[in-house]
């Protein structure tokens, strides 16, 4: 199939650090290469890819100093995707801009899905999906489609992680792993007091807030850093080993005895967590959003409510066994399992719409000479 | 001509007080209503108009207490108005939406042109203008095109404003007036300091800055009142008479010797001073943007580079034609005036594009049934 894939400009394809959408994307877009399909990637031009690349914004803005307003290269990457879906270059469109391509998806004859990335219990979104009812959407998990169930959801694909890279440590580690943003919600504190608690050395990953001080969010994170997470973090038996890169991720993950996940917020997924079991490494979690979905409870991962039955599922997380957690990640969040889940939403809505997208494609040119 | 009219949602149309733009879209919307055009008006629903009213948020998105996300609302708008523009609802779709409706207006056989209410000296709209070098453009001056020459200028069209309601004061006053935002680009403390070595009382009519402190432009408007505004307010001869609404703004302008002008950044258009000179106010201004444009030097205004010259025109600013002041303004800036000029662009687009506007789009609608 000839199969667009619209990336947000904000971090390359892959990233080369933290942005999961990116990751997935990238992981998508080469395992659907590998399978014989036709891919166009709209992405920023530092990515890297064996699809055709075309480039949205020269650099991906996250590495831009200052802050700098994403709406026109959004608009850039809509005109450019849209403009060639027109001309009928593309038998279906896998937009990854969250909800923002609906208005021109609906003006083409392309079938366009689109895999929301993020949370979805925002006040005005049940108004901007119903707009939109007939939609394709993919949800990351089953979770987060909750807050808007009247959508046309198409299917729920996990997100895959890269399992080649993300090898098997069958021997794990001592210590708990903790990776993910220092913002409240990702439950960096109540990490550090788990570990403490559980008697075990917590080990901290995690990206300095951004530079942007202007982003409401980012000054939030600094102030959450500053005033909860810096004095926790000079507590005995806390390392903090900053920012990794894809390099270093897996032996961060695979040499702990588990990953630490004490989230609290409707986690739509959590990357992480499919990352460590990858590596063998299980998971205690508290159940929020996906949690329970991406764990196998009792199998991969240990899940609690209440910060005392975290440090209890870190005393016995040990009785785990590596390769289950190894061999649930192959099974569940492989590249091509991921790949296969998406060629089966394609083909759904290509056969649905009609059949034969190019000849279609080739009306629409005939109309209307851009 | 069956003509859509898609406005931001962020204040109504017309505005309760503050909002240049929607104050614009109104007069234009309700002067094409009277010229016997079936006029299609996207916009908040507390809005009121003569023309069909299309509900994009049920209440202007500015009255919301704290930061809601404009980009929902905008996606419904252009949702809802290019779903019909593909069905053949409009001969010609008029957005006011930034260049947020390119991607979509590429898509359908409808033209579109686009009012760009803003300054266009940001640095990453070359790049986004050269990547749709086809899109109609209205600009509301001829110094608001100059970063963006290469683009495809249909028309310069000044904004109209109220000449009804904003009726002639023959007699004037004896104080300078300044009404505009207390931010430093629209020279609120320059004013200050210049009606007061011109020896002359000024009253300042204002908005306080939003409430909204997560913006980092609220948050340097709040800087900006209480490190240098509010201290020179309560200098003598300075009194502050708060916001306007619209009926308030006639006595306000008309009464007094002259409008103050001394702005500090690109304005492109200046409502304040079509509104003031339609009051048979004149104008003292700063050469900035498009001031030397809206004012005809010498007869409607006294336009100046420094402080110094200012504080001169000032206190010669009484020799001005009043009568003539008024008589400019409904010449040039009456919402008639303005209407025609959008007709003409409006043909312009309608001929060039083909003709007949509804078989194509029948043509469209056949082609893809949703």
């Amino acid at each position: 199939m000839r199969i667009a894939q619209v990336a947000p400009p904000f971090v390359s394809v892959p990233p080369p650090r933290y942005g999961g959408t990116e990751r997935v994307v990238s992981l998508l877009t080469e395992e659907l290469v590998r399978r014989g399909h036709e891919v166009t990637l709209f992405a920023s031009g530092d990515s890297s890819t064996a699809a055709r690349l075309i480039t949205t914004v020269e650099r991906a803005l996250w590495q831009e100093a200052g802050c700098r307003n994403p709406l026109p290269f959004v608009i850039m990457t809509l005109g450019e995707a849209y403009r060639r879906a027109a001309r009928g270059e593309f038998d279906v469109v896998h937009s990854h801009l969250d909800y923002l391509a609906f208005p021109c998806a609906t003006l083409v004859p392309t079938p366009t899905v689109t895999t929301l990335h993020g949370r979805l219990d925002l006040p005005d979104l049940p108004r901007l999906y119903a707009q939109f009812p007939t939609m394709p959407l993919v949800s990351i998990s089953n979770q987060q489609r909750a807050p808007l169930p009247a959508a046309r959801w198409a299917a729920t694909v996990y997100n895959a992680v890269d399992t080649e890279q993300l090898r098997f440590y069958p021997a794990g580690g001592d210590y708990l792993a903790f990776l993910g943003r220092l913002s409240p919600e990702k439950g960096v504190a109540a990490a550090i007091q788990i570990a403490r608690r559980a008697g075990l050395p917590l080990k901290i990953a995690a990206r300095m807030p951004l530079a942007n001080h202007d982003d409401p969010n980012v000054r939030a994170d600094w102030e959450y850093y500053q005033s909860v997470v810096a004095p926790l973090m000079r507590e005995p038996g806390v390392e903090f080993v900053g920012e990794l890169g894809d390099a270093e991720k897996p032996t961060f993950l695979g040499n702990a005895l588990a990953l630490l996940f004490p989230i609290d917020w409707p986690e739509p997924f959590g990357l992480v967590m499919a990352e460590a079991l990858a590596c063998g490494t299980p998971v205690v979690a508290r159940r929020r959003g996906a949690v329970a979905e991406v764990l196998a409870e009792g199998m991969t991962g240990l899940i609690g409510e209440s910060d005392d039955e975290l440090v209890a599922g870190c005393r016995r997380v040990r009785q785990l066994d590596r390769a289950a957690c190894r061999a649930e990640a192959v099974r569940r969040f492989a590249p091509a399992v991921m790949a296969q889940a998406y060629e089966a939403v394609y083909r759904g809505l290509v056969e649905e719409d009609g059949g034969v997208p190019p000849v279609r494609s080739m009306t629409a040119v005939a109309m209307r000479a851009t």
